[in-house]
């Protein structure tokens, strides 16, 4: 649980975290642009759901049609997921000296299932962390928003974006709270800013990291 | 790991474990059609997929098309199936003083993913132990064949069922070492006695347990 955690010291693997609407999904493709462009190679994924095994569960565990899942099985489901996610996509990438940008990963679950749920919270984690073999971004990007900003954004919410701002407000808390326990592994942006400003951001935080990644000669 | 586990103290949840082809189906009927003749309410299911959840779940780990899945997905798709079974199923036949009985359960997981595969026993013990809440049979069933007689009763086999037999010698040996390790909840019997021989050894050891089961007046 306090286990540093693994880096590997091949490729670069950034992640998104943030609440809903917090702008992860056009951050994370503008840095895939940006990156790509640059010559390097990048793998630009997601959680849940990035590999076949993965769109199934995440059909199960968001589909209205399931109803109330137990909070174990649901915590199981997306470490099933993360494994599935890790094995087949990320460390592979990592390991051919690729930027993996990931849009969600493990803190999206301690935040999401931790602040929300009646799980404990120190279990949930391990879980997590025995489902990734403990792998770590390099850089987590969390894009900061009050809850009430990013859901005015949506018009449809899923099961998870019903739920209560107060929840809400509890996952804004445990990014924030994750972010100023590792300040070497983390960033935090203010989601308010200009797209363009909040992209500089990101390169200028990335910059001193690349040198771990494949770059293409030009 | 180490933990006594968590016994009800209503209702009677007996599991039956062994090889493939040893006779848990036609016992843990055998014995439901019992119990249920004698006025015990009586709940029969099995391990993995005895919920909607868990068919999805049994579905994309057991079928050719999925392909080679991670170790680490395995295990937790198992997982979410346990904590499901459990949580929607056993328990609440439980708590109403019911005789639950399933046809396999942790043991299968520690077993067949344990025995055969490249994960850390502990830990993969642990991740089944959280996900049933440490839930534990008052009495597990083991079936005992020597593989080579089970295997050749099936003409087709599944992925699991695919594997060599030295992966289910050491199946085999999971079970007697978990039996031996736990004698006041566990018996092992030889599956090759007759049916009906078999079916009274189980009736005989289950018989002062059911104490905590209702049954209805006749």
């Amino acid at each position: 649980m306090t286990s540093p955690g693994r880096y590997t010291d091949t490729g670069v693997f950034v992640c998104f975290e943030g609440g809903e609407g917090s702008g992860k999904s056009t951050q994370s493709r503008l840095l895939s642009d940006a990156l790509t462009a640059d010559g390097y190679g990048v793998r630009l994924t997601f959680e849940p759901g990035d590999t076949v095994v993965g769109q199934e569960m995440r059909r199960i565990v968001l589909s209205p049609e399931t109803g109330e899942l137990d909070d174990r099985t649901e915590a199981l489901l997306y470490a099933a997921d993360k494994a599935e996610h890790v094995a087949t996509v990320v460390l592979p990438a990592l390991e051919r000296g690729e930027v993996v940008i990931t849009d969600r990963y493990v803190d999206s679950t301690l935040a999401y299932q931790g602040a929300g749920r009646a799980l404990d919270p120190a279990e949930l984690e391990s879980v997590a962390r025995w489902a990734t073999g403990d792998l770590r971004p390099h850089l987590t990007v969390v894009l900061d928003l009050e809850p009430e900003a990013g859901l005015g954004r949506f018009d449809e919410r899923d099961r998870i974006e019903g739920e209560s701002l107060e929840f809400h407000q509890r996952v804004r808390a445990a990014f924030l709270d994750l972010a100023a326990a590792n300040p070497d592994h983390y960033v935090v942006l203010d989601a308010r800013g200009t797209v363009d400003d909040i992209a500089a951001a990101i390169r200028e935080r990335l910059a001193p990291l690349l040198a771990q990644a494949v770059r293409e000669p030009s």
